[in-house]
C-alpha cells in the first residue's frame, strides 16, 4: 500500500509509492558511461592546462605537482566584487549578486573519481580542501553560507567530465535552510535535543534503513526519502557546521564517502548523482540545534508537475529495500 | 552584473546570472519532436482503446463520442480506498497513502495539443474538466488539496505522448503550499491586501515583464523567475481556489493558455514543460489572502547540486528579456 511519510527535519511529506516499486536492477543504467581517458588535452582541468583556468585560491601540493586544485569558477553565477547592497522597489526586492563560486578539481587524472578508483587518501584531500575553503570564506563578513556540492553526470547538471566539486558562497540564507533551521530550533526548544541527533539514533535502533556505521559516521536511507536511493551521511558527534569537522573525522568520512559512493556505483551502474553538504550558516557553526550532513541524490527519476506543483516528492522505492540492497553489495 | 531577487510570495531568493545569459534561440530545441500520428493504435488514450483504461470518472461528450475523458490513473501513487490514518513511531510519522490520482485525456486525437493545434474551445473543455473534478473532489472529507498539472515531453516527466493532464488529490497540505499560505497570510495581516493581487498590479505597472493581458487574466514572467521563461498566469479577480472560476473566466483562460503556450512553442521550438495550477487547499477556496495562479516551467535547464543543496535557483535569462521575446512572437 502507498504511504505518506514525513521528513521531521523539514516537515515535508513524501509519497512512498510501492505500487510503482522497482527493483534496484531496474534502475541500473542501460547506457554505461564510457571510461574516460586518463588525460584529455582539451580538458581545462587536466594537467598542462592550468593556465586556461584562473589562478588557484587553494592547492593541496604545489602548482607544479598538485593533488587538489581550487579555482574560481570562470562561469560564476555570482561575483566576488562589491557589497550585497539591497534594492527595494515596492514588492521587487533584489540584491547585488555578491558571492564566491569555486571549482574543486579533485585530482590530476581525468578518469579518477570518488567511489570508483580513488584511494581514501585522495578523498581525504578533497574533504580537506572543502574544509579549508569553508574556513577562509567564513571570515568574509559579506557571506552567510557556503554550499558545497558535487554534480556527477549530465542528468545531475555536470557539464565537464573531469572529476570536480563546487562551492557557492552566498550573502543570504536560502529558504530551504531557513526552514530546516526553524524546524530544528523549535524541536530543540520543545524537546531539548537536536532533531538530527535524535533521528540518527532512531535510525540506528530501527536498523532497517542503515547502510553502514563507523566510529564517527552513520549512513542511512532516510525514512522519508525523496527519491530512490537517497542516502544521508551524518556525523555522530553533534556539530552544526561542516567546517568544525576534526582531522580524525575527515579521515573516517573519506573512507565512508568512498565506500558509500562505491556501493551506489556498483549497485546502480555509475548513475548520475548529486551530493550536497547541508551545513549551518557561517555564523551558526556551533549552534546546538542544527547538525550538518551529506545528502546523496542519485538522479534516477524526473521531478514532474506534481513534485513542482506541490513540492511533495514521490519515491518509487522503499527506503528499507534500498538500504538492504546497498548493505548487501560490496 | 548578477543579481539576487526575492520571490515575495515564498520569500525564496533566486540568482539571476546574467553573465551566463543566453538568447532565446540558444534554448531552441535542436532535436524537434516528431509530429505524432493522429491516431496510434498502441496508445491507451486513443479512441478504440477505451477499454484498456478504467471507466471514466468524468466525460465531456459521451463514451462513444467524448471530447475530454477523465480516468483514474492506472499507475497511481495513491489509493482511493481507506482513511488517512496516521502512525507515529518516535520520529517516524506516516500516513496511509489515501488520495485520488486521475488522468485528464485532453482529446481523442493523439497529435492535438494546447498551444499548437488545438482550438480555444478544445482548451475550454479541458479547463471545465479540471473545475468539475476539483468541485467533486472537494466534497471528499479525506482530501485537503487537489494539485492539477501537465507534463509535456520526457524531460518534464511525461511517459505517454497522447496529450493529457493529471490531478493528484492528497489528504495533507504540502510544505511548499503551507509556506506560501503563511507568507500570504502574514502579508495580509500586515498590509491588509492579497500579496498576489498587489504583485500583479505592480507587474502591470512595471510593464517590462508582462507577456499579455486580457479582461480576466494577466500573464507575466515573475520578477524572481526560477528558470528561463518561467511564466505565471493570474486571474485579475481575487480568488484563492481555482474551482471558484466563473464561466466567462474559463473561456478567457482557454484563449490565454492557448496563446501563451503557443508563444512558448514557437519561440523555443516545442520545449518540454510543466504547468501547475497553484490553488488554495480545498477548505480555503474563498480566503482573502491567497490567490490561485498557473505556473508554466519550460524544462530548459537542469537543477544541479547547488539548487538541490540550497533550494536557491539560478536563472540564466533575465525575465525582462524573456517577456520581451514572448511579447514579440505571435
Amino acid at each position: 500500500m502507498p504511504q505518506f511519510r514525513q521528513d521531521v527535519t523539514t516537515r515535508e511529506w513524501v509519497i512512498i509509492a510501492t505500487e510503482r516499486a522497482k527493483r534496484p536492477d531496474q534502475f541500473k543504467s542501460k547506457d554505461p558511461k564510457k571510461e574516460p581517458p586518463e588525460h584529455n588535452p582539451d580538458c581545462p582541468f587536466c594537467t598542462g592546462n592550468e593556465s586556461k583556468t584562473p589562478p588557484p585560491s587553494f592547492l593541496i601540493g604545489d602548482e607544479a605537482d598538485w593533488k587538489v586544485r581550487v579555482i574560481p569558477n570562470k562561469f560564476a553565477a555570482v561575483t566576488p566584487d562589491g557589497e550585497p547592497e539591497r534594492v527595494k522597489k515596492g514588492l521587487f526586492r533584489s540584491m547585488h549578486g555578491v558571492g564566491v563560486a569555486e571549482v574543486i578539481v579533485e585530482g590530476k587524472k581525468h578518469n579518477m573519481t570518488i567511489g570508483h578508483n580513488m584511494s581514501d587518501d585522495d578523498v581525504e584531500n578533497i574533504l580537506l580542501a572543502y574544509q579549508q575553503r569553508s574556513l577562509v570564506l567564513s571570515r568574509d563578513h559579506r557571506l552567510e553560507l557556503v554550499t558545497l556540492f558535487r554534480n556527477h553526470g549530465s542528468k545531475a547538471g555536470a557539464s565537464l567530465e573531469h572529476p570536480h566539486s563546487q562551492l557557492i558562497a552566498t550573502p543570504v540564507v536560502p529558504l530551504l535552510l531557513r526552514t530546516k533551521l526553524e524546524v530544528a530550533q523549535s524541536f530543540y526548544d520543545d524537546v531539548g535535543s537536536c532533531v538530527f541527533c535524535d533521528l540518527m539514533n532512531e535510525e540506528k535502533q530501527a536498523a532497517e534503513r542503515m547502510v553502514l556505521e563507523t566510529e564517527h559516521f552513520a549512513v542511512f536511507e532516510p525514512f522519508a526519502s525523496h527519491s530512490p536511493f537517497e542516502t544521508w551521511i551524518m556525523p555522530k558527534r553533534h556539530q552544526a557546521g561542516f567546517s568544525a569537522i576534526k582531522p580524525e573525522e575527515i579521515k573516517d568520512l573519506a573512507r565512508v564517502l568512498n565506500v558509500t559512493l562505491g556501493k551506489i556505483y556498483n549497485l546502480l551502474g555509475d548513475p548520475d548523482y548529486n551530493y550536497m553538504i547541508h551545513s549551518a550558516p557561517l555564523d551558526e557553526t556551533y549552534v546546538d540545534f542544527y547538525h550538518w550532513h551529506i545528502q546523496i541524490l542519485p538522479r534516477l527519476t524526473t521531478a514532474a508537475g506534481f513534485e513542482l506543483g506541490s513540492g511533495m516528492f514521490i519515491d518509487v522505492t522503499l527506503p528499507e529495500d534500498a538500504a538492504k540492497a546497498l548493505r548487501d553489495i560490496s
